[in-house]
């Protein structure tokens, strides 16, 4: 770690676009006084005085040696991402012209930006609240088109709009409170009473918070976008769907019937190499991360017996197993019934039965493992699967709790961050309620009030420290 | 392969950045009609009707849906890169937004970039001419610095010069033999003879071309273009050395060592995973393919007899070994000769042998294997590694049959095709010289010196065929 931190206006710079073969880098610089710094190294007599949102042809020269050619767009405060003085220098992709300009712009007087640090200078210059800053960074991960979907109605400022229209009400059963307090009672004119606390009146809101419905209707709308993370958290970070079964009951070939299937967002996203065979894969729009634990078999051989243990790891990190069952092997009967309750009585409840190679072997009736309805599927003639990624997407909506239908909320979490805010929210404005039902005086429910306004406003980024900043900026990648 | 063709001026994309994490992503649209077609997705009036070399923010929508927030650089024709109307679309990084809204591209009417075809596209709009269409790409595939700087001087046009001044002075001296073969010797006036053979008469050209000595200067200009290649191709393509010696010499801590001396270029090139362990380092600006053969030992097991397969294909593809003597291991003397004196006589010149620990290990006076001066080095104390690398970097230039003088010459060559055709007008002139020394007509001569001219053409893209064209720009990379 070094001593630089968030919060300055000197002039940065970062890379913005991912290393590697390709046509063009982007590097983003911003900061006070960034442009005159960057016409330093850009031959262009036009950098200088150049109006914003206008593009000019260059050279980036170093000591007047000819550093590359590049595109350089000028950026005027207010109007850049930032907020501040911005370019962006266009150059030539590969290894070598980025890191050279980088240098050149580096030796002039930029300094290397912080991870998420143009985001943080949008959100101080009041580019952008808390919640679409941190859109941003959910958009640039989302694994596949539904994620991308959620992220953008965020970014839109769907979350941010929900937040600030609960805080009003919340801020409205504050007033009303506070009102409540101030005058005694009998000062309440007839006029002011309707206005406060919504026609009703004292007596009757024996046992409520004045505008008690206003608060209900708070806590009901901050339940349900707290029950959105459940759901929002998968379709971000996804889930882990292990592929289970004795040999040769078709591990490896279920495998590579759902990548074929769901292949779609699987080669663009970096993982590291395993022992194990796993892609992504992108199952009605929620990221799977898809395991095959064939070739990790049952073995005295030490070296396979790493694979079993690896094997077994993987069976307790998965969030759904499919244990697929051999109709071909045995006789069916007794060892089926046998595998499958030895399975039952060591394992949870995350496990799907598979009954694979269904064209040639049919589904015994009945079943001999009474209560257990496996899925019929054939990973050689794709028959079953759909119906497969259906249970499986069924099985996740009931591990989080939600019945799927996702896009009907009108706004939705994007990150840990804002459900805790929200679920503290939720708990000070309950706990308001309960001293309220409790007959207690209203001037003890007012600090928890207060509190959960406090909280939603944490979430849009109206109360922040820059400690908190900091912390949730420092998660954002460089460039951002 | 599909039937698209490169010629048209129909709209097309692609993505002009790496995939990968990363904060943006570029996207490259070029085309007649493009800004017109790109306006149907993005949600702003202000693209039909902007100037070009400005930018419009602006949200990429597809049926209403909001797609991601943008970047619009527009550019129009003939001012961009291509010479058309163009826009570059810079959205959120990632997976998914990109994939989003090149989608909503495709279906307004864009079709995926041919390789190259920007550039394609620039060179038939008279924006570059060859050699500064494939700078381009030798730019964006530069290894190291070094690399960068040569195709940065060819980008900046300095190869292009150079043909368009020798072929000029081949023009001069066809010229002078077409007007020699028009007239008569004895139609010539003393005036234009003056001017035609530089002041020769007829007589005293015997045995030489009408103005010999400028043919002799395209001659020379050209061999040392075409010995420029040589030590250029180096530059681009690097080179592989191989560490090699008996178990416990000591290879994995050298490769180690020389990592941590010149890991400059390192991790940003792509590698695949090999059973052996592999790096780029730059040398002196010469990317070099470090491999080390620890690991690959000599055994009965069939495991490592694999193993010590490919250490033996490796050694056979190495440009340069580095043989490493264990000085700890045995008594010196007699063991050490018989292995080098194994080593020289089954291996070529390539050959370098290293002292390992030199620090607790002093090479033995004399050495005991005549005629082999080992590198003396110490991995551990980093000791004789400059030394190490001067004497890789001097065989290099032995090898590459230069004194690395490169940075002299003003303008050398940067692919192989622009080497065959100086090397085809090299040999043209010679054989017009040749005929002009033995005393033929120079009617003979002219077709020869009309040959090395078009060859000449051919390197600039004056002269050009559809096929050469899109032979050349098919080997770039999409997005360029």
């Amino acid at each position: 770690m070094n001593n630089i931190t968030y919060g300055g206006e000197e002039p940065i710079a970062a890379f913005a676009t991912a290393p590697g073969n390709s046509a063009l880098t982007l590097i983003r610089c911003s900061g006070k006084g960034s442009i005159e710094l960057a016409s330093l190294v850009i031959a262009s007599d036009k950098i200088k005085n150049t109006p914003g949102n206008t593009i000019v042809h260059g050279w980036i020269i170093d000591r007047e040696q000819r550093i590359d050619e590049v595109l350089v767009s000028v950026f005027r405060a207010p109007k850049s991402y930032s907020g501040e003085d911005s370019i962006d220098i266009c150059c030539h992709g590969g290894v070598a012209a980025g890191k050279a300009v980088m240098a050149a712009l580096k030796k002039a007087g930029f300094r290397d930006a912080l991870p998420g640090e143009f985001t943080f200078r949008a959100f101080m210059n009041g580019k952008l609240d808390l919640t679409r800053s941190e859109s941003v960074m959910e958009l640039v991960s989302a694994k596949t088109e539904a994620g991308r979907r959620h992220a953008v109605t965020r970014l839109s400022g769907s979350l941010q709009k929900e937040i600030d229209e609960i805080k009003q009400l919340l801020v409205q059963v504050l007033a009303g409170i506070e009102i409540y307090l101030d005058y005694s009672e009998d000062e309440i004119s007839p006029a002011m009473e309707g206005a406060v606390i919504n026609g009703e009146n004292a007596d009757e809101a024996a046992g409520k918070l004045p505008n008690n419905d206003t608060a209900l209707l708070v806590l009901s709308r901050l339940k349900k976008l707290s029950a959105s993370w459940q759901l929002e958290r998968i379709y971000q970070e996804g889930i882990t769907l292990v592929i289970a079964g004795k040999p040769n009951a078709g591990k490896s070939s279920l495998f590579n019937a759902l990548l074929k299937e769901d292949r779609s967002i699987v080669a663009e996203i970096p993982g590291t190499t395993r022992d194990w065979i796993e892609a992504w894969v992108s199952i009605d729009g929620i990221p799977v991360r898809l395991v095959d634990t064939a070739g990790l078999r049952d073995t005295d051989n030490s070296v396979e017996k790493i694979g079993v243990e690896r094997s077994l790891s993987l069976l307790q990190e998965a969030d759904i197993v499919l244990y697929l069952i051999d109709g071909d092997a045995g006789s069916g009967g007794a060892e089926i019934i046998e595998e499958i309750a030895g399975i039952e009585s060591r394992n949870g409840k995350n496990y799907l039965f598979i009954w694979n190679k269904h064209d040639v072997s049919p589904l015994p009736q009945p079943f001999p493992a009474a209560g257990c309805v496996p899925i019929c599927v054939s990973a050689k003639t794709g028959e079953g699967l759909t119906e497969l990624s259906a249970a499986v997407i069924k099985m996740i909506y009931k591990q989080a709790a939600t019945d799927g239908q996702f896009e009907d909320i009108t706004a939705s979490l994007g990150t840990e961050r804002q459900k805790n805010l929200v679920e503290s929210a939720c708990a000070a404005l309950e706990e308001a309620l309960a001293l309220a039902e409790a007959g207690e005086p209203l001037d003890l429910a007012a600090p928890m009030l207060r509190e959960a306004v406090n909280a939603l406003g944490e979430i849009t980024g109206e109360v922040s420290t820059a400690d908190i900043l900091e912390e949730m900026f420092g998660r954002f990648c460089v460039g951002k």
